[in-house]
């Protein structure tokens, strides 16, 4: 994960920092610029200085929650891997992230689906921008001769719906079988059905290797 | 659906509509025995003769809910289509059935979800019994040579995980895409994928048929 360049975003980093530190303890509700700035020491106006608007800041804490998760997405579609593999990664490492870090604090990630719930329009630019980085991986193996005659929206929409407790992290924790192993199962499905399930046995994941 | 048979049946029947009436007008929170007898002009002990605990009510209230579901699964099993039709239709008609019940009244639909998570160990026993349908469905399609070398408590698990959406009530209204159409093609894809489009192209729904 990037590291904090400057001093600005060394302190930025430390409000959203105490921001998350109260969420863990107090649950998603009424947390307030005054409270992050007492938890840092800081005076409120110069929180100000680093978030201009409550908004602001949580557009941050947002920022922060994806961007481990936007530099998988942005390292699979990178790589050289064949394109069902990459499909496989895009979903399989998001997964593993997400699960450890319900299992490390359940209230707090519960926390954060509500804050995500109330900042909707911003967890959407992330959704869109991991449609769109799906997208390249579909129009990839379409190139590579596979989904033959199948339109990519509709495919979009289809992979999503199939995928959907495995990256929903609301159902990710619903549906107790949303595993990496099970999900090499349904990406198998995606390319080849179960038809002849001796083609889609398990396998471990393979390594990342940047696309030259 | 069967119509009540005997004066008690009917009897029975017109407190669980006076039950629904009342949960489409207040919700489902605090409903009594005393509300539905005052709403069926009955007296409270002449309502215990029929459910002996406000729990049977319920019990009875999630049957009638379910027993329309139930009748086309067991339609459908019993019939004599192809697996791969079948286990499109027994997701399909359901899914219809499902959709219409919101889009008629959304809210009170919401409410029957509220009242299923309070009466949990009532839902889990109509979900066993779906899932023991599907493992028919499934089983047949195996006897057919379908889905060689895949163990059939995997393949179970692994259907209802893509087919959440369109099965989950509550993902089924969140998730748009949840169309018979879209549903088409993800039961193709179980079978064969999405390889090769050209075979998994929308067809219209077959008459039922039942098996001799």
């Amino acid at each position: 994960m990037a590291r904090p360049q400057t001093d600005h975003e060394a302190a930025a980093e430390k409000l959203l920092a105490a921001a998350e530190e109260l969420v863990r303890e107090r649950g998603p509700v009424q947390i307030t610029i005054t409270d992050i700035a007492n938890a840092c020491g800081m005076s409120q106006s110069n929180v100000y200085r680093f978030f201009p608007s409550k908004e602001a800041l949580w557009e941050a804490f947002a920022e922060r929650w994806f961007r481990e998760l936007n530099e998988i997405m942005e390292e699979v579609v990178a790589s050289d891997l064949e394109p069902r593999e990459k499909l496989y990664q895009f979903f399989a490492r998001r997964l593993i992230v997400k699960k450890a870090r319900f299992e490390e604090d359940p209230d707090y990630f519960n926390s954060c689906m509500i804050l995500g719930d109330e900042h909707r329009d911003v967890v959407m630019s992330y959704v869109d921008l991991a449609d769109h980085y799906m997208a390249m991986i579909l129009a990839e193996a379409i190139g590579a001769g596979e989904f033959k005659g199948m339109k990519v929206d509709r495919l979009m929409t289809l992979v999503n719906l199939m995928l959907a407790p495995f990256c929903d992290p609301v159902l990710m924790v619903r549906y107790r079988g949303a595993t990496p192993e099970n999900l090499r199962y349904v990406i198998d499905a995606i390319f080849e059905g179960f038809g002849e399930a001796d083609a889609v046995a398990p396998k471990e994941m393979e390594p990342l290797r940047i696309a030259s």
